[in-house]
């Protein structure tokens, strides 16, 4: 498999594919330089008026709801419609769902609308099943990823989609396969927006490899091993933050190869 | 003070408490690393469908005024309304005030609520207490700290609360202690929004401790003294930055102890 | 010229002036840095209710529409008007003008109000002269430079103003003399918004220089000189970007002198 991971990564840097972001305003400087950091090409962008024109001319979608506001659902939901439209893959980053009715039920409105890839935190993949027994703690995750497992295969049902639960093991399942991933450190939980670049990571890699449980389980791979480099003899977040840039930039299939952890 | 100082410190990282914030675009990444290095857990959500749902389950807001506009405002006033009313202590960071009869006006409102702190530059706390005699300059302090403690003293009997005036030394007061912090290096202001996220680190403090004098003081210690820790040998305010999310993700009670310069 | 280009980048340290930037969410926090770091004084604010209170008070205004939306064209709008109708100099920074018949319109309504200084990558500088023969590529720029400069000449001609086509080689007009620098370093294009924060140093300089040609071409000059500094050496963008503040703010005349590649 790791031929098939380098090779989606390889794609990202020849193809340098367009990936249109409707984000939150915490992440999407940090979303921007990691998709650049990776070789693709973000565009964010959000106005109803031109969502639409952006989904069109990408090789993928990516919808986080972070900083969420009414004014902005309506173009996520326009862009969302018009990717499936197009038949082009997108991506949904559900943060916070759970934390709030109106985070919830925005959340449910745009599960609805099929995802092709779903990238939450355990809290949010279990509160976005319907099936959390405990409330997220804002946007930080309280359950293990472990026990959102379940959800995920549940939210695929739905969505005829992936599903990834990031975590301490990463899990990335269409509903019968699944994934896990071991890579990445603790550190990066002090990392404003790490999963959230991770999701935008996604969509680079949708645009280029078709199969949505490869492209998921590659980006997240290449994510994780870059973390973790980064995070090696980093005496804070700080410098992690800095070096997991320079490390996406300059990953080769030597360092991916050597410390990849997949099951 | 010492003591108290390192155990509010030591309780953010135990304790981890979730600081709602909402604030400026410019600083919502910087805020958000800044709480997680400290070892806070960040939010920033500025729907008002949402926002009291988030101040509820919160330790502390902080509402920050920097790129306001007439929509965020409604926002700002049911979460700072909802603090007051759950008992959770929030902090007003009144960026810019006196530039813009805008700024003037909303600020005058949410003060009139109660913040629990307000930080300000001296401009700031002299434009907030109507007692300015030169207008901001943008979101600069064009008066030095001193001169504004007297403002302070005002503002912090209006609101029965702490008062911070940060610059060359910082003050805090309650309208009768006052403490005096000298760390920091002039550098910091070559940096945008540490201002706001010593206001951030503020509402972490004030999560934990519930004497806002203490919780005040020791949050603008640790920032200070960590700020100038990363300003070392610093080449420009870019490895500055860095290092200061470092500095406050390690810094350990020697190093607090040995630089705080606190009267 | 280096004596010039010198003395602008002189008079920004010892004037910090205040440049008012109404730009897009994924570059305000790396903006403000990049002036801060330069010497000047940035302040980031939209609000229609403000926005010329704080043009008033500046010594330029920098309009950029990344993540443009339907209420803050009237911002611009406004706040563009008032440049031009108090005499300050302003940029418009056209961010992916051509992408969608949304910026398009913007642009040109921009355009008409007559920015002293216009500057955009080659696909954008084409699209604004309505001489685009193919559509952009989202932000990122697919056409090269030097085809454009024809098309700058054009846009000069109708705002009066200088006109900047950045890339490989950056050319600066007044429709007239043409400037060609070839400083800078390809990784650049790695980091988002360096495009929108050379813009933003075009402002400071023009607060301080009359003359726009060589206002924009001394901040272009300073801005691709530091950023080939940066570059070189750097494992990676993340590094880059760091070490691009660290420039700016130390930058000497020997540094500046020695690497300029100016025509």
């Amino acid at each position: 498999m790791i031929d098939d991971i380098w090779n989606c990564l390889r794609r990202v840097r020849e193809a340098a594919p367009l990936v249109h972001n409707i984000t939150n305003f915490v992440v999407m400087n940090n979303t921007a330089n990691a998709l650049l950091a990776a070789g693709a090409s973000p565009v964010m962008a959000h106005a109803p008026e031109e969502v639409e024109d952006f989904v069109a001319i990408s090789g993928a979608l990516v919808v986080n709801i972070g900083t969420l506001s009414s004014d902005w659902i309506a173009a996520m939901r326009l862009a969302a419609l018009k990717a499936g439209a197009a038949g082009k893959p997108w991506v949904l980053d559900p943060v916070g769902v759970g934390a709030t009715a109106f985070r919830s039920a925005t959340a449910a409105v745009l599960v609805e609308i099929g995802p092709t890839v779903v990238r939450g935190n355990a809290s949010e993949i279990l509160a976005l099943a319907d099936a959390a027994t405990e409330a997220t703690r804002g946007v930080d995750s309280t359950v293990s990823s472990d026990l959102s497992l379940e959800a995920a295969r549940r939210i695929a049902a739905v969505t005829g989609g992936v599903v990834a639960v990031t975590g301490a093991t990463d899990y990335v399942t269409d509903g019968r396969d699944v994934h896990a991933l071991r890579n990445g450190d603790a550190m990066m939980g002090r990392v404003t927006g790490l999963g959230c670049s991770a999701s935008a990571l996604v969509g680079a890699f949708l645009a280029v490899e078709p199969d949505p449980l490869l492209a998921t389980t590659a980006a997240l791979a290449v994510f994780g091993v870059a973390g973790e480099i980064a995070a090696e003899n980093a005496p804070g977040p700080g410098t992690l933050q800095l070096r997991l840039y320079d490390t996406l930039y300059a990953l080769d299939r030597q360092a991916l190869q050597s410390r990849l952890r997949l099951d």
